[in-house]
């Protein structure tokens, strides 16, 4: 089977379970670097040409395919034209692995819903993306469901909600306040009071590899259906690292159009797919918390090596 | 101005707030017994008689009127035939009461919303009641709303969501486990993964209040805006008995079609009434189980006496 985006967040997750799932494992990656994981086959290339991608996807022959790699830079990617370049590679992968594959599963996202209707339920809740992320993501599902269909490929979407654990970029929400919070510099946050869907990125990885061994077709949600109060998760960080009170609550203002409320209804991945929620919140913000208390040490020591 | 169902749960915590304001205050009551509150003036009436209605709204003459009287008994609420009866006579209120009235404040429900959306914002989720008495409230509205703009009188339609505190019917959800706990019984109860939108009583009233006071026409959601699930609300009803234990998580199975969650937009309420919450749940419970302990004394001392 060939993952790709395998260097990343949620990808080099994703491996271990494969192999343990009996998958033989080719990973891709490109700028990210190879992980350590033994038995996994890496191949570097750039997905976005196509002299790359063809020849790759001829010489693996992968029956099973998981796609993750997608331009991910923390706030750019909202509205980057990286966005639209994604969309056409990804359809040029649809289609060249359709000559060997049987199953696909793509990653979706949560902001192709409509956000003024707050909880989001695959065959409920309107689409209605307005960021040119959301966008291409929204048409490329709608594109690989109808080739897919042509092509005699089964093919799931899975539309990720928020994720936090170990290895997320720095830039983004949770890891930021945990690596200000662990130098004991204070956390300008917002006050708090948007409810979101938080899930822990190994939890994400194994509802990936299981909607891929399901037969389950069509948009998945990947999220924890719990909601949790921001002021909540960061409060829960705030003691994880033992200073609450560096958290500065009302500081920062909620954008303008910020919706109060974003939970999925994870009815299809628990009922149909049969998956259940390992971490709760509390065990992976400790989780986490410890892992960037190790990594910030590591980078100190570098420091003082040099 | 004029209160009905003033004996109610809700309707009894509005009088004093309403005194408190300013108003000269009618309380209007049937089968319940009338309140202690000093300076209310109280009325017997059956507002489904005309006969009995249309006296009462010309001897008092209001300007403004809060109209919470309706069928309420628990479980046959939702499809007793004493809802369209409401409906009706509501309709007569609303028409009488313009002769004399400026401003009225009536009580719809959560239950006009369509629950598949889980998320319930006043502009945007779908009304699509299931039950008799969401239906006949959502037709109230309608009918009241036209009426109102064709009589010049300022109507608010509030969309009360699940409320919980002392003096709550013994037979619905909180009272019943609280008082089961109390008396050292067991209280089965489904798994909880529900997440519903709780909010005081006296949070509610202060509410309707303002709501009343206010210029704001049209749908308010009544609510917390705040997610809890039914597990964490009853673990919080155990400690606070301090026999968490009692409680038997999944012996009672999920309804069919039971929503995963129910909770209110109140941006409205925040924003345009301008009004915010008091009681934590914390606080909340705790007080309720106070007063079930107090209640269930006094239970205790009359059969003893006896």
């Amino acid at each position: 089977m060939l993952v790709t985006g395998a260097s990343g967040f949620i990808g080099r997750r994703t491996l271990p379970l494969l192999l343990e799932r009996g998958f033989e494992v080719h990973a891709v990656h490109h700028r990210g670097e190879r992980g350590q994981t033994p038995g996994v086959e890496w191949h570097r290339a750039d997905l976005l040409v196509s002299e790359e991608l063809e020849p790759l996807i001829d010489l693996v022959r992968a029956t099973h395919l998981l796609h993750l790699a997608w331009y991910a830079v923390p706030r750019l990617y909202w509205d980057a034209p990286e966005n639209t370049r994604w969309l056409e590679a990804s359809l040029r992968l649809v289609e060249r692995f359709a000559t060997s594959g049987r199953r696909a599963v793509l990653a979706g996202t949560c902001a192709e819903y409509d956000w003024s209707f707050g909880y989001c339920s695959e065959h409920v809740t309107p689409l209605r993306p307005t960021t040119l992320y959301g966008t291409s993501k929204h048409k490329l599902h709608g594109l690989a469901a109808a080739l897919s269909e042509r092509l005699g490929l089964s093919l799931a979407w899975a539309r990720l909600f928020f994720l936090y654990g170990p290895g997320e970029d720095p830039d983004r929400l949770v890891p930021s306040v945990v690596r200000a919070l662990l130098r004991g510099e204070a956390a300008p946050c917002s006050e708090g009071s948007q409810v979101r869907d938080f899930l822990h990125v190994d939890d994400a990885a194994w509802a990936l590899v299981r909607l891929l061994e399901s037969k389950v077709e069509g948009p998945v949600n990947i999220a924890s259906g719990r909601p949790v109060g921001l002021r909540e998760l960061l409060l829960r960080i705030g003691e994880a690292v033992g200073t609450p009170e560096l958290l500065e609550f009302g500081k920062v203002p909620l954008r303008p159009g910020e919706p109060p409320l974003l939970v999925a209804d994870v009815r299809r991945l628990a009922n149909e797919v049969g998956w259940e929620q390992r971490w709760t919140l509390q065990t992976g913000i400790t989780e986490t918390v410890e892992w960037w208390r190790d990594a910030l040490r590591q980078e100190r020591d570098k420091v003082r090596d040099v």
